[in-house]
């Protein structure tokens, strides 16, 4: 029997229907039990209190502090005392929250047992197999978000997809969110680097949702690094507070690679990744009580050959399945990186590294699996090829996260009453009724014969991938947006661009 | 802080103590509930009981399942009653055993919290990055038997690591059986493909541990494809219960391709899977009461556009972290497949292909996965290069069994101190008291700079995988083995290549 159909349900089988966003049908892994849990909560609980955090500049987050129960030595270390940060976190977080989209069929829930994977963030340089590795532009921002739209695996727009280095730094974040709002309409995240452009973000979205709606709903993301070890400097705390104090989410990431911002030993940088991530996400509590908020983390190692940093590495897999137990325990949604990698090409350094990162976030149950796609370099290169490659591996999750249907379909009987012993199931009744959508198909992967697959060039997947995405950009069509909103959006950018003289920080 | 240090110390760091075998710290995924599971079982019952197997061609295997209590219809097909295959299966079959190697160093434990990893079995093919594509020889297959003595990431030898197809079919077994005892001290897998064959190879144990020995210890693992769907050949089952009779362990393994040999739905095949291994498993507990086996399984998918055997995809990581909790639940060690693809390459598709199949079956708690290393091409190639690439993978699960150290070491709280908020902890106490261990150090990852990685040549990892294993082959040097042991096998090898006569089936 022949499985090959017409275009039409070939296109089914290859696309069966993407969810908006992942509702697990199993639970996460549990790998420690209740005792080593409790141990590891007691040691961040400690190091908040013996050692503290600093606040470096941001007299208003010092204060919620002291008046929270904190004991401020000098003026910036805050000393909290055992087991307060998990009592203001457990207060008033939520455990999951809806971040609006402006279409609301893309709207995304995050915590819980919902999962969503949006791009990789931050990275300077971008790379194709045709243009090699370069700095990335405003035109390379906008391929990325059309192809973060474009992705049925792909639940979020994501933030900085990369830097577009071709424009000022100071008004680039309004370039960058009006690209998130005009050529998606799937959810996004907005600008960190200063409280002030955190609020452009936010004042963006009041154009966008409304003021109205955006102070009942969340709307838009902003992931704030903690300066580890310990350290909250005043801008990143003033940006917590930004979001929080617009119910918007902020996410609290402790950038830890052990050895560096922490400890060489994983309990250890584990223990202080929660203690810092705990410790922002209350500040963001104190601001504003029941705003919404996730806890981050990132943390990696370092080679002990070079001091560069790695990826995929065993040591951060049993982190992330620790710390997804941990923000359970404290209930609320944990953001992880997905598709990690060190490797300078998508090479099969750069997919094991990258499966060694993505299939422990979501086993931990992540909620939120920043850095899904297009990763290379350890974040300095957004790759065109492995955004899309990624982007499928993203898609496996889909089926995974949906568990194994047992039901009477499921199990077939049927099947075995009519194959029996010895014969094959190619053409029976239960096949030809399910197989358009039995099995996740990877369109990039080649599984044909060695000779058919010979005579095609013998191309591995990078060279698959490169036509992928070549083909997703040349058919991007985007989504319709109210022509009054977009002339607002325009005219709030125009203003904004006035006002700002161009500097490069 | 220069990490750098002396070749001795960063030998240590790059290989840290390999174990001989893996013993979990950390409890195995739990996908699936109580109910769930039994409904599972139900299934596999009914398949037994209403459709039945076939064993078609040894009479005596017959004999024993009537005895046992199972309906035998007509001279082949036997229908086990609800219930009786997983009775006879408790009733005797160790939950773990140990497989003896003739370095007791290297002798494995298969079962409970243990897991061991050997290397793929069965291509026709070999490959490298210079020689290309090509039949295998038997100098192949003996340098596979070197590379896996020499990786501390493999505990086991394998059997058929790769066809030596330039040696005579009918006594390519003992060349083969002669190979993993002379040049590997690890443990390893004798023939399957007759009776007559796995009594040689268990033959030329008695030489090599002494007849005693054997009769009280496994020392040798035989592979037995099932016939799926639901037939087991009189040859398959003659060879389960020759290994049986000498006390050897039969693995028992459903081979499927859902949609294929199994119905194209995972709870089917996965109940299919569980039903035909418990039928061997059982058999060979009819055989001798008490003997070791392993229940194994080989389940995966075709695609849907061409019909080709697919690797990788997620409907099998669902099954193996179904079948691991089914296997513990009936108390017999789990094999599954470890580093399976269908790329032709070992690129980018080969690694995630590999990951998504290595991680599930790890956390599926597999007791012996097979296929862990230089799998490629769904299983026709072994490749130079993917094996010492897959190896490195298994040396990072090694970390991942570990677990984490929640010791005071492990919390680092001495390095906060001494640190504190702000600085770094490249040189602190604890950073120089742990870092030669922390981290596991991939050998074959390029970490580099983009700077320097492009100044060294800009390879990918095959390059270097390439450069490993001929540097390993190049330093490879024999276990010692007694001469007259050596002498003994190839007396025996000699006699039986003298009394069968060449013929290529």
């Amino acid at each position: 029997m022949s499985l090959r159909r017409s275009g039409r349900q070939r296109q089914r089988a290859i696309h069966p229907a993407a969810a908006t966003f992942i509702t697990r049908a199993s639970p996460p892994y549990e790998m420690l039990d209740e005792e080593q849990l409790v141990v590891i909560e007691q040691h961040a609980d400690r190091i908040l209190e013996e050692i503290g955090m600093e606040i470096r500049g941001d007299a208003d987050a010092i204060r919620l502090w002291r008046a929270a129960g904190a004991q401020i030595d000098g003026e910036t270390r805050v000393r909290v005392p055992v087991g307060l940060a998990r009592a203001i976190v457990r207060r008033s977080t939520p455990n999951e929250f809806v971040q609006h989209a402006r279409n609301p069929a893309r709207s995304v829930t995050i915590g819980g047992r919902a999962t969503v994977f949006a791009p990789a963030y931050g990275p300077p340089f971008v790379s194709d197999a045709e243009g090699g590795r370069r700095y990335g532009t405003l035109e390379d921002f906008r391929n990325f978000v059309k192809l973060a739209y474009l992705s049925p695996w792909l639940h979020h727009s994501g933030g900085t997809v990369c830097e577009p280095t071709d424009v000022p730094v100071n008004t680039r974040h309004l370039d960058m969110v009006c690209a998130h709002m005009s050529l998606s309409d799937k959810p996004f995240m907005g600008s960190v680097t200063t409280a002030a452009r955190a609020a452009d973000s936010i004042e963006m979205c009041r154009i966008l949702f409304g003021s109205e709606f955006i102070d009942g709903h969340c709307v838009i993301l902003g992931n704030v690094n903690v300066n580890s070890p310990l350290v909250l400097d005043g801008e990143a705390s003033r940006v917590i507070r930004t979001y929080a104090a617009a119910n918007q989410a902020p996410v609290c990431v402790p950038f830890i690679l052990g050895g560096a911002m922490g400890p060489v030993t994983t309990a250890g940088g584990l223990a202080q990744c929660f203690a810092e991530a705990m410790f922002c996400v209350a500040l963001a509590q104190l601001e504003r009580a029941g705003s919404p908020v996730i806890l981050g983390n990132f943390l990696s190692s370092i080679s002990l050959r070079s001091g560069a940093p790695t990826f995929g590495t065993p040591e951060p897999a049993l982190a992330y399945f620790a710390i997804g137990q941990l923000a359970r325990r404290l209930g609320v949604p944990l953001r992880c990186g997905g598709n990690l990698c060190a490797s300078k090409l998508p090479d099969a350094q750069a997919a094991c590294e990258s499966a060694n990162s993505l299939w422990p976030a979501f086993l931990a149950g992540a909620n939120f699996i920043l850095h899904s796609a297009g990763w290379l370099e350890g974040g300095l290169v957004m790759s065109y090829e492995k955004f899309v490659m990624d982007a499928e591996q993203c898609g496996a999750f889909h089926v995974i996260g949906r568990g194994m249907p047992l039901d009477e379909n499921g199990f077939a009987l049927d099947a075995f009453r009519e194959v029996g012993p010895g014969s094959h199931f190619l053409g029976c009744a239960h096949t030809l009724r399910n197989y358009e959508t039995a099995f996740f198909d990877f369109e990039l992967s080649d599984n044909n014969s060695f000779e058919q697959w010979s005579e095609e060039g013998a191309h591995d997947i990078v060279w698959r991938a490169h036509r992928k995405w070549k083909a997703m950009l040349a058919a991007y069509q985007a989504p319709p947006l109210d022509p009054a909103v977009r002339e607002a959006l325009e005219a709030f950018i125009a203003t904004r661009k006035a006002a700002l003289a161009d500097v490069s920080h």
